[in-house]
């Protein structure tokens, strides 16, 4: 049935990938404690190690030690000691490049020692471009001066002009439950008002975060909706993208992007399938998720039509995880397509096809890139 | 261990189904939209294409080509002008005879333009039976003279008279969540009235929903529920048949039936074991997950006791629908149940009386065929 | 890759257990209906057979037939009157050896004709520990005479001083949602006198369940909860373990163990990575899936890191199920760990670590063992 075997396997291993959800590496150097949290998505609480005895641990030593020379599976303690042999800025030159990622989508919200998209570019060697976090919009309007709608839209308006989409943290600001409507002029005034009045930092106002997602629908430009997987600052249960449904009844026009989704990966499906707007990836849980991930790929891949798929590492901090998001989703796909294709469920001209869709074939129409 | 390897794939691939939950299949022509849009469950949206890019798409022509006389995996262009060189009596007459399928369990409460079981019997050389739908009752009973109450009882007894069975469209008409117990006559009066005056049409009042639930559990027939994927109508969440636990309780005595079940599957199966009078099935979800559907029939056979389990397409529209859940329920059951004999998890003695018993027993009896 | 591809197999098959979570098996003699009840966790009504129609039923049969001298996939009957040959003091004398268990943690608040932890010891040839369950101690309370909340804290503190943890039910007393917060002294009294009143029997009042978990937390022993599948008089969806976010945020200090998890173990995962206090076991579910259970045990590897993942077989009456939770986790162990392994996704030394850290390495630095 498929004339080469390895055919799949190699456009799998090969393909270009557009990161459509990212954050900056380092640049600055850092101990072993901020490197073992950063293994840890969910704890909020200081590393009391062993950071790596997890499967994004196990897959940092299997997948991300033969790119810096060293064997397969290596034991943490060398390859951290292999590791602080090179500055932050030497590691990203190794990691991002065999990443295979032509353009990085990089949402600017957070991380101050991190870089840019002009760093991301640059260390990479491909290009970078950015998406906006609206909650970082709405603190600037805050500081602004003169009414804060009009400073948050002409502060979005500035910044979107040169970016590719919109990023919205409302998971961490209260979840998804509850009224998600357009909120009136009146409102808005009021709720910012007591904000400027108590501060203007850290957005958890409703009424302020619903204007910022409305303002985002106008834009038309994608809107990124952190789901599912985070820290436990949110309630895990409260970002089910379901109770974004009448949020979403109201979006058409503008795309919106399911991030991340484990694990809601299911109800993210069935979402992108029920919207002609909704898209969805499973990047973050990909690397938490280790030699697991295939698992996981396999349900990306269930309700969700195959245009709506896209690929993110959704990286952020060690360069490593740039890196093996790639590494993790290519050997996901080549073993749920392989089998796909080697019980003749699918032919191998679609897998390949699918292979192109969801690694640039997609993002790049959706961003416009 | 396993005497003849072949036996088990054999007697699943030949054993005669009871499809216990379907529609009718279209009678009269239609153009590519309807069908792309008949591909898709959740969206409400006109089809913009390429509806074939989905699991469902790819099933299609994988499973359903080769019945049409095309090779395998047939590209969509050709699959669709191939097609509509038939009618769809021609195309009906062709599939439905495929499916293996010696009883039709036919809900005819939706699709004016599809067959009724006397021509799904006749169209499949089979056997077919009615299932009365209840919201169509009520909005019969809306119309009828005199009291509601009585009305509702006078029809629903008539109908259900030559029907094996009941099913409730709760999930679309606000979800499972809230009061399901039985309104008073009083109620039922008030709620009847409001509703006739606002012309009696398309029911969501809750009063007559539970009214019409517990008139059809006093009926004592087998009462199908649709759970969990739907088209957008529904809240899916709202659709999780957890939320039906204290309606269950009080329950006992009238088969309840969980139709479909995605993402829910599992805690249907847990409620298939809580209760001697909860079944479920996964029809339409396997249709719609394809090549992923041996992972979901696996969760199928979890918690849920092994005489609790039903086969059904939930075929509608397209006869392909109908023959490709039959024969993505035999691969699946290929897979699933030559795993556990393959590991001598089971004996293949067992896997064949198992295979029984999903295939037609569980039905035949349940609903006494 | 792997130096000797049987070498972590064998380990698996031959490492001993602590089996953190467990119930006593039966002293007494029962008849077939009993034991046919007692392979269904859900169902509280009589079993109206056939018991053995279930993965459960079929897994006893695969792999305890053989440890009575019987073939593997014996028939239910012969099974049956083989078994009623023994004594349940001789079957136990089989089982729990053949276990491979060393500890055994005992949960002794339910079973009056099972056996205790002396009994478990001496009928395993293994060491046993006593899990005192808080809403017993509560109703020992509620007859003491005397102050409520001091006659709480004296039995807790002399029942505890020779156990080795606490157990809460709260899963079956109203479930996890809404306030667990710790009471006011005054609220202790009222509600304390109130329930007096009404008898003193399972307790159910919210306010003494929250009082007694604050007392569990200032004990700091391992808290255990039974989390997700139980019998249906519990509401399954309120025992979802996000719903205790809040209460895990409050608990820091104190070891807080979520016991079986389905069908939420990814849930459980996360909240084992989010909280260093926080550890997850799938007791009782990989009993219940049978030759499921694999993809369970799978997907309790997950986001929990490895050193958080306990084993139990909440083993309760029959012996069987105190043996077949170890068989069926060691098969389930070495085909996930396997593949891992086959893959290349892990070490073997790497799985070797992870099956003693699961096997004993956690249970007995959390317990102190």
């Amino acid at each position: 049935m498929v004339s080469d075997p390895s055919a799949l396997a190699q456009r799998i291993g090969e393909v270009t990938l557009v990161d459509h959800h990212v954050h900056g590496c380092w640049l600055a150097a850092g101990d072993l404690r901020r490197f073992e949290n950063a293994l840890n998505e969910a704890n909020t609480e200081p590393s009391t190690g062993p950071g790596f005895d997890s499967q994004l641990g196990f897959a940092v030593r299997a997948h991300c030690g033969p790119v810096l020379g060293l064997p397969k599976h290596v034991d943490p303690q060398s390859y951290w000691e292999h590791r602080s042999r090179f500055s932050e800025s030497e590691l990203a030159r190794m990691f991002l490049p065999a990443a295979g990622v032509s353009d990085w989508l990089v949402d600017t919200g957070i991380g101050a020692d991190t870089a840019g998209p002009a760093g991301m570019a640059e260390l990479s060697g491909g290009r970078a471009h950015e998406v906006v976090r609206l909650e970082e919009v709405a603190e600037q309007a805050a500081q602004a001066p003169g009414e804060y709608a009009a400073a948050f839209e002409e502060i979005l308006a500035l910044r979107a002009a040169t970016a590719v989409g919109t990023k919205s943290i409302l998971a961490y600001r209260g979840g998804f439950d509850g009224d998600l409507s357009e909120p009136s002029a009146a409102q808005v005034a009021e709720a910012a008002g007591r904000w400027r009045d108590s501060g203007g930092t850290r957005l958890r106002d409703r009424v302020l975060l619903r204007f910022g997602l409305h303002r985002a629908l106008r834009l038309g430009k994608p809107l990124q909706f952190h789901v599912g997987l985070g820290d436990r600052d949110c309630d895990l249960h409260k970002t089910n993208p379901l109770l974004l449904l009448d949020f979403l009844r109201q979006s058409a026009g503008t795309p919106i992007v399911l991030l991340h989704c484990y694990p809601y990966e299911r109800e993210a499906g069935y979402l992108a399938q029920a919207f002609d707007n909704v898209y969805l990836d499973g990047g973050l849980s990909v690397n938490q998720l280790g030699a697991r991930s295939p698992a996981f790929v396999a349900r990306l891949l269930e309700l969700a039509p195959f245009r709506k798929i896209l690929y993110s590492s959704d990286g952020f901090g060690p360069a490593e995880l740039h890196f093996l998001g790639a590494a993790l989703w290519r050997r996901a796909m080549q073993r749920v397509l392989g089998d796909f294709v080697a019980d003749d469920d699918w032919s191998e001209r679609d897998a390949l096809r699918v292979v192109d869709l969801i690694a640039h074939d997609n993002a790049a129409g959706l961003y416009r890139l």
